[in-house]
């Protein structure tokens, strides 16, 4: 149900949509500019540029469009003017609209829908409006009174937070649930940057082409296209080269984690070694699936082999080319010493979760390009295209190959067909290349405003692995901040703003910090949530 | 890549198509018709309807596009003539050529595709050239010489069968992939009937709503507009009352026995008792998850519940609506006594799979609507849709919701969300529904001509469950055959039929019989596959 509108603003909606500004763009304003002004106004959203200061126009406009989204006037599903009417109708110039557009659409507000037009698709997240913070441009009119009310404790007693005890099975859906003004946990991508149109197309051609076999029950392993494309990629992306009949498609790394757990398991394996810290996410899964995991401590070339040697365990879980979550990458001499390791017997599990996402350099190449007889590989499409698609991929050792396809078989049967199918060809078409380059583009303008937001904010603050993937990580040294990061979380929650604390991730005591997302963000919720937590730091 | 085209067959692929044939149709034929014949004739594949007889006209064009698309001359992607157009040049009635054209629609080898017209999606899975068999009807010309071809045995030495062995893990897919010409395994829908249209619609539909989150991670019970679409599916169509919330959606009826083992299994529960004669295939994902299956003996009434009393089990998997692979129905007394059982602490585990396909009557009622607290209830749309699309559902008991929404959050963190929400809208629209009345008749329809084919070929069987699902079986007495049935099932295969025997569904001795799939086969290839039987019974 649409909120309700008001009645003095003329809402575009499909139907509603009037006819002569639509169809036939008016290459100047309709009527004259009211006697006393030189700007010009739009009956849509009864904007007038005179408003706006010169130098901040797309600014101006984007956060009215915002306001305009957040308090309903602008429903999802509601179609904006073509830029060029609304330039004409504004005296601005057509980039000022188009920048405009671009910014909410990167929020993931706005979607361009081909010769549908610029259409509503979504509402923030929080139910209170969003006002624009100042951006590090520094030509935002800044709204003292929004920016106030967003550093202000909120006058409602505290919700319960995720934080309240140690974390439990249901912990990353509690937090995913809670609800926030700015959500900076890490693990996400840029989800407005979706291909909503390329995987239609796709998807149209695949329902156009499969023959009827093709929904029935087919390979647990995957179909033969996907596994074909992913062997592709891997080569053409990770260093990799594998024979598709290598690859297994898995629903997400969780589900390869679970299925490997429980190979290594049947085969009397009782532990698998993890990074510390590391992903508390994995480690719950590990752990569900009756694996113990022995912590191995990190240093700033990654995980400490002797330590990995000296506990004894036969298998480790890695993250070689962005460590979880600190971010440094395993270092030469490190990875020969890894090698070594696995040569005498060792089973390393490659999580490659992010390292598509680098910034500053080419990817660091997969350990599994090295010593395929010993590492087993794991990637997915959730950090390239979006977890909700739920797939990923696994290149076993050929030790293990045979159990992982009983396993995966045993799991469900094998992925879905379809949307296997769909990705498939985005990927052979060039078309999650694209999306990446675009992807490497806006999350790298994201991770500079967080850099930026997290030196104006948290002077203390030491940041680590902000040269690849979709998070930092911030550590607080004793005099930043002597608490500890769970209340630090929690009280950041109770302002609106949601964070990882780093403990989450550390099994053995480790400085108080932050995992900080910023990928999914736009710099002005970035620089306007680390700001947030900077004031609960002061304050607290 | 297409198969070569003859050089004297003009082939009508979308960018050779001549445009005064499609674009325009001619209500007459563009020439006169050549002098001494009162037939029209086409260009098109050179038909020329003298060769019909005039009560076979619809029967001839079938088997000239079935030969046309078996050796090529049709390939996949190529688009047939309008029906009034091909009418009009071959002086038949449109209805001839529209029946012609539902055939292999029904076949799975032509498609409509609305406004694209009627399309070659699939050439026969055999790479040999198909040609029809006679029809129950007795108006096909019948071809001796391709007959004999399909009832004398190949002159190649006979394939290594799956049916060497007993059945381990891989066998499902080892049939699967074996060759035949004729696929009467059972556990398949139509999947010709497929809605394609209907899903790319949905999933435009889903792709413009869904706000940019939907593409992260989501809760691991499923999407709520599922969850409640399943809801309400069930109160409409199996008489359950259910909230959305007990709702978990699930990769299907295999992911929710393979999770329900291992949360059993957890529980301290060491084995789930089954039917017998029963699913191997679910027996088998039982003990992968580390489940004994202790065998109960069925009888025409259904499980015996005083041989489950007696057995000890704390849990039992069932089929009640209609058992696999007899088919019989749980009869009303029976019920009552299971529900005894279950009352008195015992675990239900309802198989509801092809529930829905009910011939005769309504469909019965599910046990879960009686007894929700001892009841975990399992469906899919594999029976209903699609088993490549991987959605199932089940309904914990109360006691093991939780422990169940662990075991999917950890098996892979939830389904996919597009799938789910376009499964939505197809359920909330009336569009399954819908498919599920096309495919009742079309099932029915094929059902019945195997009911038929082993009346004429299979004198001596006996026909069990035919009056819902997807399958039949057929036992021999003494007189009928004393051999091994998979003996039967591997001769079957050599000679190019596909079918299960009973006996890999049974536990305890049982007699010798098969287990025959209908619905995703049409009548012609249901009369070809059991007269191949019949033949290899008769010279077994």
């Amino acid at each position: 149900m649409p909120p309700p509108c008001r009645d003095n603003g003329p809402v575009h909606r499909s139907k509603e949509r009037p006819v002569d500004r639509s169809i036939t763009p008016s290459p100047s304003p309709p009527v004259s500019p009211p006697p006393g002004t030189s700007h010009g106004s739009s009956d849509f959203l009864q904007l007038n540029v005179g408003d706006a200061p010169v130098g901040g126009r797309a600014d101006w406009l984007a956060q009215e469009l915002r306001r305009a989204v957040a308090d309903g006037r602008l429903p999802v599903g509601s179609r904006l003017p073509a830029t060029r009417t609304l330039a004409a109708d504004l005296h601005v110039s057509r980039g000022v609209v188009t920048e405009a557009y671009r910014r909410l659409t990167e929020d993931g507000q706005l979607a361009g829908r081909g010769r549908s037009g610029t259409i509503v698709v979504a509402a923030p997240v929080s139910a209170a409006p969003v006002t624009a913070a100042p951006t590090t441009m520094g030509t935002t009119p800044v709204d003292h009174q929004s920016l106030d009310h967003h550093h202000q404790p909120p006058r409602t007693p505290h919700p319960p937070t995720p934080f309240a005890a140690p974390p439990g099975p249901e912990i990353f859906d509690e937090l995913r649930t809670a609800p926030a003004r700015v959500d900076l946990a890490p693990g996400l991508l840029d989800l407005a940057a979706f291909p909503r149109a390329a995987w239609l197309r796709a998807e149209r051609a695949v329902l156009t082409d499969l023959p009827s076999a093709g929904f029935g029950y087919g390979d647990p392993r995957g179909t033969p296209a996907l596994r074909r494309a992913v062997a592709n990629w891997l080569a053409r992306n990770r260093g990799i080269r594998a024979d598709p009949d290598e690859v297994l498609i898995v629903a997400g790394t969780a589900q390869a984690l679970g299925l490997i757990a429980d190979v290594l398991h049947r085969d009397g394996v009782p532990e698998i070694a993890v990074e510390d810290p590391g992903s508390l996410g994995a480690r719950q899964h590990l752990r569900y699936w009756r694996m113990a995991t022995p912590p191995i401590p990190v240093d700033d070339d990654g995980i400490r082999v002797d330590a990995l040697r000296a506990s004894g365990a036969r298998a480790v879980l890695v993250t070689p080319a962005h460590q979880f979550p600190t971010g440094v990458v395993l270092g030469g001499a490190r990875r020969r010493e890894l090698m070594r390791w696995a040569a005498d017997g060792g089973l390393i599990v490659e999580d490659d979760y992010d390292a598509e996402h680098r910034y500053d350099r080419a990817p660091v190449r997969a350990l599994r390009s090295l010593l395929p007889e010993q590492v087993c590989y794991a990637g997915s499409v959730s950090k390239l295209l979006a977890p909700a698609l739920r797939v990923g991929w696994l290149l076993p050792p050929p030790k293990y190959r045979e159990a992982l396809t009983d396993a995966k078989r045993f799991a469900d049967l094998g992925n879905a067909a379809l949307p296997q199918l769909v990705l498939a060809r985005l990927m052979e078409s060039g078309e999650l290349e694209r999306l990446l380059r675009l992807l490497r583009r806006r999350h790298r303008r994201r991770r500079d405003a967080m850099i930026a937001a997290v030196r104006a904010h948290l002077p203390g603050a030491r940041v680590h692995g902000a040269a690849a993937g979709l998070h930092l990580t911030v550590t607080f040294g004793p005099e930043g901040y002597r608490g500890s990061d769970t209340d630090l979380a929690a009280a950041a929650l109770t302002h609106g703003v949601k964070v990882h604390p780093l403990s989450w991730h550390a099994q053995r005591p480790s400085p108080p910090g932050l995992v900080l997302g910023y990928a999914a963000r736009t710099p002005d919720e970035i620089t306007q949530g680390v700001a947030v937590i900077g004031e609960v730091l002061r304050s607290g």
